[in-house]
């Protein structure tokens, strides 16, 4: 057998899920290539900057997808439905916030947005908010006194806090004050590459002894090759993270942001979600994930290219998607 | 003459601008306490932590209440208003904010606001929001990216910084940002009585040395006696600014809170105007003003008092409105 024989086998057992999928969920083949890449699950952002009302259209919108494609999706709200959605052949979107924004300035919505199934809050995105300060800010010190009952009450509802795209110091303390563990869904090492959106060494060491999972980023600027790379560039970003915290803390988060108009970059990129930076000007018209991973269809190659790299089915199993079942488990509770 | 009688002359010839009340709009009490006390003008707070929406419904009250009450009230929109508004017996009030809340996290809203009449706006309230932190908050690491931009933004209007509820080191770098004076509408030094909501000497001097006022703040717990305070205990706190700052840099700002009702406490003490903290638990429950000025009627004590005190007439008037009325026309333009 060759290695993608190999692989073809073991991708098709595992649990495979994606620490954080932002593509445009408007567009029909990105449920194609969820479904031809036998993607087991997805933490799916529905708000970015979006505020309360918003947020709540962008969940109408999914309520509504999951009637209209339950032939290949189904809502994950626990590790026992995404078990389920492998059983079944669909996919489990796991509803995820890049920002605590859609809660405004009150707590008691969180348990609101719980209730409709949102079970990935990532407090901060790149700039400040009431909660904490994001990995772009000019300063950064530490979580709010609102930021901090934030986090309490995300342990107490049993929601996974993410902290890829916050703040050294608000990271830190976030994961310090957590009684769970918390999760970097989609960033790499700053050591293995240099740059504010990937982590330092103690912000990941920190969340790995306390039983959290870091899911290696695909983003190709925030890989060495910058819009060069290639699925082995996001390989070595993987073991570059397995080597400083842990086969059992790393997944994979790939970020994929599958047909999204260059709009989307403006907005994402903008100041607080309204101010256009003109940091997306730089892109390529087409920003394509590295190449043998472009879309979800594709993200089989990883698989191959670990046990190519002489990862075991069980240590390639944990890395596709094991750990992040483990740690669902674990903090969504039920 | 006595000196009631010396006063009733100097203070009736006053413009007299009080930096800031906070009473129940909806009360008809607090309308005729001001006509009573021929204010001539107010700073009257429209938002504390309202959003968008919200702040907009309040403003759409005042255009009613303009209309409604045009008997004793006129909308302020310029210093010749305030002026205006003395020729013609009436109050000028000028519509001001505590908190930046209600742009949320759009710049261009502030034009919009100021397109409204809004003149006057402090960048936090007590806690951290998308600008800068507060008072109150547990750690301050100054203006966020979107707070530069706010203090550019405002700068260019023409509407006054406020910085009375705002956090050691956002205060320092706003009013060093700014290329317009600003203002602590309503808060008292430090050094004279230890407190979160009186202000560093560092931050006065330099507000101070930029051409910007500091309005003497009445509300009880900020003076020496607290809930015993009494007129002279205000005007100990006008002339500790005064030692600090000059006489041309110090005006009223009463802080008045008439009508109010205890959930109004309980609402502006809450984390973030949601999340009840009992700090208000503490206060009387008919909360008055310093004996003597308990309402804006009996608000020519102070005057009366200060020429006891030996400030000539020029000087009292300088304090009474005179200094606000040259900022307003400094930074408003037009």
């Amino acid at each position: 057998m060759t290695a993608r024989n190999i692989e073809t086998d073991i991708y098709g057992r595992s649990v495979v899920f994606d620490g954080l999928n932002v593509s445009n969920w408007d567009s029909p083949e990105v449920y194609r290539s969820l479904d031809a890449g036998r993607v087991t699950g997805i933490n799916a952002t529905i708000a970015i900057w979006e505020g309360f009302a918003q947020t709540m259209d962008n969940l109408a919108a999914w309520v509504h997808r999951f009637e209209t494609r339950a032939d290949t999706l189904v809502q994950a709200r626990s590790a026992g439905d995404i078990l389920q959605a492998k059983e079944q052949g669909k996919t489990g979107v796991v509803l995820g916030w890049q920002n605590a924004s859609p809660i405004e300035n009150d707590l008691d919505r969180l348990a609101l947005f719980h209730a409709l199934g949102v079970r990935i809050v990532q407090i901060t995105y790149n700039e400040r908010n009431l909660v904490g300060n994001g990995c772009y800010e000019r300063s950064d010190d530490g979580l709010s006194m609102f930021g901090q009952d934030v986090v309490r009450e995300m342990n107490r509802l049993g929601m996974l806090i993410d902290l890829s795209h916050v703040g050294d110091r608000t990271t830190l303390e976030a994961a310090e004050l957590s009684d769970q563990p918390v999760a970097c869904t989609h960033a790499n090492a700053r050591a293995f590459f240099e740059h504010p959106r990937n982590k330092t060494d103690e912000a990941l060491r920190l969340i790995a002894e306390r039983g959290g999972v870091i899911g290696a980023n695909a983003f190709p600027p925030f890989l060495r090759n910058g819009f060069d790379s290639t699925m082995q560039d996001y390989a070595d970003a993987i073991e570059d993270l397995i080597e400083r915290v842990g086969i059992d803390h790393v997944g994979i988060g790939t970020d994929y942001t599958q047909a999204q108009p260059k709009a989307f970059f403006d907005w994402i990129f903008s100041q607080q979600g309204t101010k256009r930076r003109d940091v997306s000007d730089g892109y390529p018209e087409n920003l394509l994930h590295p190449k043998g991973m472009e879309t979800p269809d594709s993200l089989d190659s990883v698989a191959a290219e670990l046990l190519l790299r002489g990862y075991s089915e069980a240590d390639a199993a944990k890395l596709l998607g094991g750990n992040w079942l483990r740690l669902f488990g674990q903090v969504w509770g039920g």
